[in-house]
């Protein structure tokens, strides 16, 4: 089978309030992956700006922006110049009303190659997702682009094997989790572990489970809760790259600033499904019920 | 949240040629994780006999037995002795010329509470299944027993997240899944060590998305292939125990004969549901390509 090798980078950084400062740092951190050698730079998700669904507050729908728009044409104008693909994670304003976390795509000429939107949206205190964020219809679609089919999910869609299965199933050639997610100090250090392994695995699982490359991308830093009635949230970084069997090609720390690159070889895809042929005896005929609630 | 404590006990265990001898090792193991305290005792995928399905031969056949059949009424009676419940992996015979792959479950009344027939059935080198068993036609439907209602499932099913899903929605309290997986000494030590934490992380996974413990029983022994054009199977051990979280419980070595033992609280699952709600978001809406073959 050929070797298809593809540099890909991640950028984890800590976000402040400063808006402009924040997509500077983003675009700083997307020069130094291109001159590593990255044809493929993903950001974190919400890289614009703090994690604002801390709190529920109308005001923060003034950060949504349209898709295209300012945000997509100034890294449309990076990509071109640095002939990478960059896939952006933006607040998307669709109508007055309408909002929704949306992943763009913006291809190696600086065009937009595509968008998702995040198809499962979170509620949990601290991550009140559900006030902000309508849930995406655009269903499990896979971007192509000149660097390959990317199948974009963003960090709630993690948890879900069904939404990694259905990109793998519509073509994707890779995985890729932009993120936010963190700790909360008030839980205990066996707690915390306990969720950063289980965010890392069930990931990695999706890279087994498909035999696909996965790039996992999450923010790092505190956030302070606006509402100072909240502790806030510790992001814990990890952002990591895995190759088709789960195994772990690259992981950065849990709070630096990291521009994380990796060498990926799409061409081992196939040489795993040849081993672990999972698509071959899936029991079609047996999984109607995954479209229910529960069976009860 | 009310506590509710299980004792569980998996029967890692090598086989030879003397399936009497092997019965008798297994039934040793069940005293011994009883004596341990054990409610819940999983024996391994096929533990009556060596894997046989390192080749294709019609002779084998002869291995197999009717469910409820001689293993299960002895199994049966040790259940009752000891009031424990066993997990039994079977050859069933079925009708002259339709056998499977079957787990068999003893209450620990000694009756035969029910049974699971492998759904997914690989066919690779060495692992020649698609010859011998018959797809499983009962579905993923968990078995109600005095210790909780568990959904059972086999080896090659570990690696599908569907299974693990329609097993959760139907209602199991824990997930179960003989094993009988090995490696190829030809492989080099980094594929092994790739394939062996693939394994034990997807199954890890599967206790994420769920949240489910997660009971994995494998054999351990090296067993020559009687062709002897291959260089056989050498079992890798590893069963293990993880809570609903994915976190390891308990985990054999990969080379011993084990009785491993873990105390799992069921009442842990709604205290983790409660904070990761995947079920409440699930997008079912778009999830009905999930019984195609692929997006083409």
């Amino acid at each position: 089978m050929t070797q298809r090798t593809l540099s890909v980078a991640l950028v984890q950084q800590r976000c402040g309030d400063d808006l402009k400062a924040n997509l500077e740092a983003s675009q700083q951190a997307v020069r130094e992956a291109a001159a590593g050698g990255a044809r493929l730079v993903v950001l974190q998700e919400l890289h614009r700006s703090r994690y604002f669904c801390q709190t529920e507050d109308p005001a923060v729908f003034d950060l949504a922006e349209p898709v295209p728009g300012p945000s997509t044409e100034s890294l449309g104008r990076l990509a071109a110049e640095l002939d990478v693909v960059i896939v952006a994670s933006l607040f998307e304003r669709r109508a007055p009303g309408l909002y929704h976390n949306t992943a763009a795509v913006l291809d190696s000429d600086g065009s937009l190659a595509g968008r998702y939107r995040k198809m499962h949206i979170p509620d949990d205190p601290g991550y009140y997702e559900k006030f902000y964020f309508t849930p995406g219809d655009l269903g499990f679609e896979p971007i192509e682009t000149r660097v390959g089919r990317l199948g974009i999910l963003v960090c709630w869609d993690q948890w879900y094997p069904e939404a990694a299965r259905l990109m793998a199933m519509a073509g994707a050639e890779l995985l890729i989790y932009p993120t936010a997610i963190g700790w909360d100090e008030r839980d205990t250090e066996e707690e915390k572990d306990r969720q950063r392994q289980a965010w890392t695995m069930i990931q990695r699982a999706h890279a087994i489970a498909n035999g696909l490359p996965v790039l996992s991308c999450n923010r790092t830093g505190f956030e302070p809760n606006p509402n100072r009635a909240e502790p806030g949230i510790q992001f814990w970084g990890s952002s990591f790259i895995a190759g088709p069997q789960g195994e772990l090609l690259a992981q950065a720390s849990t709070d630096d600033e990291t521009v994380l690159i990796a060498d990926i070889d799409l061409g081992r895809t196939e040489e795993v499904r040849r081993l672990w042929p999972y698509f071959r005896d899936r029991r079609i005929d047996a999984y109607s019920d995954l479209t229910r609630r529960f069976r009860d």
